[in-house]
């Protein structure tokens, strides 16, 4: 049976890969869904017209203007939602409930920077900062300014969003000004490229400012230039290779990298089990678990709670993961569907074995059968939490993440070594911690601040406000030091550095008045 | 004769190098001063040190009192400054007015930081932009947060600028609370290794948070972890080979590159010959060439006038070139000293005979003689100027920096002209604008902002006020795109940045609250 080739969007037109093209396949059912190639493209010419046609056309509009079309792009995802559903559905494998955090979570961030975007005004260029003086005369003074830069952004993306992981980032560079070809992982590229194609055929940015290539990312990156920028979400290793490529380190691309990590909850070590805190822990900790069946660059893979309170952790995580019924997504009992695929569900199973070498296992879901699914088949792994009273003595349980709905619990003695447990992750993108007692807050974001680039904390009080531990609020910064990647996304109007270039205009009040007279200006 | 050998204070104690030593040579009579060497020298033990008793006693300081320290530094420095004129003139070759460059421009640097550090108050952590609304209820937001990164920093440094290529990475280092170990160029590593030995003596930093490190830098960059950062001043080559290695390729150590650029000077097309604008720019010109023998990465390289004025403009500059004498240092007569070292003289000779390719010579002072100096010993070259009236036709021009008192005035057509050509150099740490027209510097900058790091306008309401192209003041960023490494340093408050790591606070407004109570403001 022969399925669709998809189409590629590159320099301007719908273009289709040569020779031997992948096939996505649902990770539930296991059948041949699309399939993708862009091999014969002249790359080289797609990339040379997303930066000049593109680009120009785009740099030639305003903020505010380039705003409007973030929001006409949200009314077009919204018109075909239904379709993202059933594309999620069958190529991810996902429950609505999981889809909706990639595909809703795509729409409110478009939504969020069309109107931070708004509000920088019909302008091309953006003040940054005050008006700093030179010397005690206030003629001459220096304002700092961010222009967009005169290049392409290329996204090598993750298969776990293909949804929001192409609009968290194409929303900050197209309100940039900033033309974008995003290179979807192929697992899940269809859900990318739809999107694509729907938001083309709306007509509603400048041809070459939004392109799709689908397949192999063989060559793109030597396709970069001293004023483009790559943005990466996926593994340490192909990050190391992007990051050394001569584009980057010859060049001086600007290269932005998310890795996955060893993200953490801790538990204030004065709670009781029958408090509102443990109840909140606990219910944030399943909910990340099996979230996306734990496929979340975000989610908790180490639960940190003090040691007299291990054993009743154990029993309430427990006791809500046995309710989590698995298999297929499109049975309306389900709670959890597949992984993204075969591969991945191998992973996850030897990575799980690799934990056992260090933790006991607390619950084993995949005792319990599918729904609707065949095992030999789909990509199903049920929850398996796992669980360590001496995780100081530990190595692999703070270095090796599986991508999947596992965790480990972690007993520590006091504090301080709780702080020191976390901070082997060597760098996180997020940890949660939960307590009434904002001193006990305060005092953890100082200690591990440096470690994350997100702290959610949990109180009693923001119980039905908070939102997630493993939800990136478009507002927030996202992205983490060290094994996370060192990179920064997001963060309300941060997002748009990556793609400015900052720079110091020396000068009179006059120069710097017309300078400022159509300037828009960047508040955080 | 024998020499003394530099020690390196290094793991909290002065060390000196076993086995193979590197002489320092005075440049003008090409004897030999001093030694360096960090053979046998244990990398490791010096990183871990300055990493844990450096890091851990500056981040027990608030930001208020790691600026005294720097007000304190400022002290020793003004006591000791004599010293460092002398050996600024034997090892660099200099002008007391050239050395003055290297030595007040330190010194003010690190006044700018102190005074700034003071308003950052008692505190350890500061607050980056204000708070943000997560929904309707404004009990739960996000505040970011900006931590000092637990790790050391690591300087590569330049030839060029021993005192300030120091201080002007160390004032924010150590404001942040970030621990510094300098490796100095080793042709003038002696100015640095004293600057640092004053400052040890003077017992005004915790031991292991100053740290200094002469003669080869292999190893060096083995010894990162990921909460360091590098910076890095150089050439693209070096550049590459950091950016490339596995600390910052893998472990996502934080990594800035300031490379040479070919920096412009752009006259508006409006300028007559007999106007102010006009004697401002060819001055500036002059003053940029000759400066250090123009061995700074912000000179200017390449000079655009309009075609009309390239004859007047090459007679100008010409008669104020013809007045430089150049040689000894130590001869009051003398305007301009020697390059750095041989090689440097050997490599600009080259570099101008590259140039000649493509342009022609309008002036070349060599053939006047030497002060004072024996041109066979010395690294003395006197000042060449070069010209191109077809730059569009240009290669190397746009291409080749020579690292001396070596500009090429090119004739532009028009002012798209212009501005397309200057972008040839593919990204610079800083271009100037000559005009008495606000609104056509302000149109330069909208053009041209985002291939510069720094944009200098003169005007002559500004004559008496301007800092200078070239000269790097600390409350303006500097860095460049592309070529130009593509980094971030100063920009007053902003250098922080570098130093901190950023985090999103989640968090009910109770704890944003207990958060904020010791909290500094990051006001830009």
């Amino acid at each position: 049976m022969s399925t669709e080739l998809l189409s590629n969007f590159f320099a301007g037109r719908w273009q289709s890969g040569q020779g031997h093209a992948q096939t996505l396949v649902d990770p539930v059912l296991g059948t041949a869904l699309v399939q993708v190639s862009n091999a014969g493209i002249d790359l080289s010419e797609g990339f040379e017209f997303a930066r000049t046609q593109g680009g120009e056309a785009l740099r030639a509009l305003t903020y505010k203007q380039r705003a409007q079309m973030l929001s006409e792009i949200v009314q077009v995802l919204i018109a075909n939602k239904a379709n993202y559903y059933d594309i999620s559905t069958a190529n991810s494998g996902t429950t609505v409930k999981d889809s909706a955090v990639d595909i809703e979570g795509a729409i409110f961030t478009l939504s969020t920077y069309a109107k931070l975007g708004d509000s920088l005004g019909d302008s091309h260029v953006l003040l940054d900062g005050e008006r700093i003086r030179m010397g005690k005369d206030p003629l001459f003074q220096t304002q700092h300014l961010l222009s967009p830069t005169p290049g392409v952004a290329l996204f090598i993306n993750a298969f776990n969003f293909p949804s929001w992981g192409l609009w968290e980032k194409a929303a900050p560079a197209l309100l940039s000004g900033v033309p974008v070809i995003v290179k979807p992982a192929t697992a899940t590229a269809w859900l990318t490229q739809k999107m694509v194609q729907d938001v083309v055929d709306a007509k509603i940015l400048p041809v070459g400012a939004l392109s799709v290539i689908c397949g192999s990312s063989a060559g793109l990156m030597d396709q970069l230039k001293p004023f483009d920028v790559v943005s990466f979400t996926g593994s340490a290793d192909t990050a190391h290779i992007i990051r050394s490529h001569p584009a980057v380190a010859q060049k001086s691309v600007r290269c932005n990298i998310e890795a996955d990590s060893l993200n953490s909850a801790l538990l204030d070590p004065a709670t009781t089990p029958e408090s509102d805190v443990f109840q909140l822990f606990v219910s944030e900790v399943v909910r990340e678990m099996t979230v996306k069946s734990g496929q979340k660059c975000t989610a908790i893979r180490r639960v940190f709670v003090p040691a007299t309170l291990y054993e009743a952790t154990a029993a309430a995580i427990t006791a809500k993961l046995k309710k989590i019924t698995v298999g297929n997504p499109r049975n309306e009992s389900v709670r959890m569907g597949a992984l993204v695929n075969r591969e991945q569900y191998h992973n996850v199973i030897a990575g799980i074995e690799t934990l056992k070498q260090e933790a006991s296992v607390l619950f084993d879901g995949n005792a319990s059968g599918l729904q609707d699914a065949d095992p030999s088949v789909s990509a199903c792994v049920a929850p398996v939490l796992l669980g360590s009273t001496s995780p100081a003595d530990a190595k692999v349980l703070h270095d090796v993440e599986v991508f999947g709905p596992v965790a480990t619990l972690m007993a520590y003695t006091d504090i301080q070594q709780a702080y020191a447990l976390i901070q082997r992750g060597e760098g996180s993108l997020v940890m949660s911690v939960y307590s009434d007692n904002p001193s006990f807050i305060a005092s953890t974001t100082a200690a591990l601040g440096s470690h994350h680039g997100r702290i959610h904390a949990i109180s009693p009080d923001v119980a039905a406000l908070h939102t997630g531990h493993g939800n990136v609020m478009p507002g927030s910064l996202h992205g983490g030091p060290g094994r996370a990647g060192g990179g920064e996304e997001l963060g309300g109007l941060r997002a748009l550095n990556f793609y400015h270039r900052r720079t110091a205009l020396q000068a009179s009040s006059a120069a710097l008045d017309a300078m400022a007279q159509n300037a828009g200006v960047l508040k955080l």
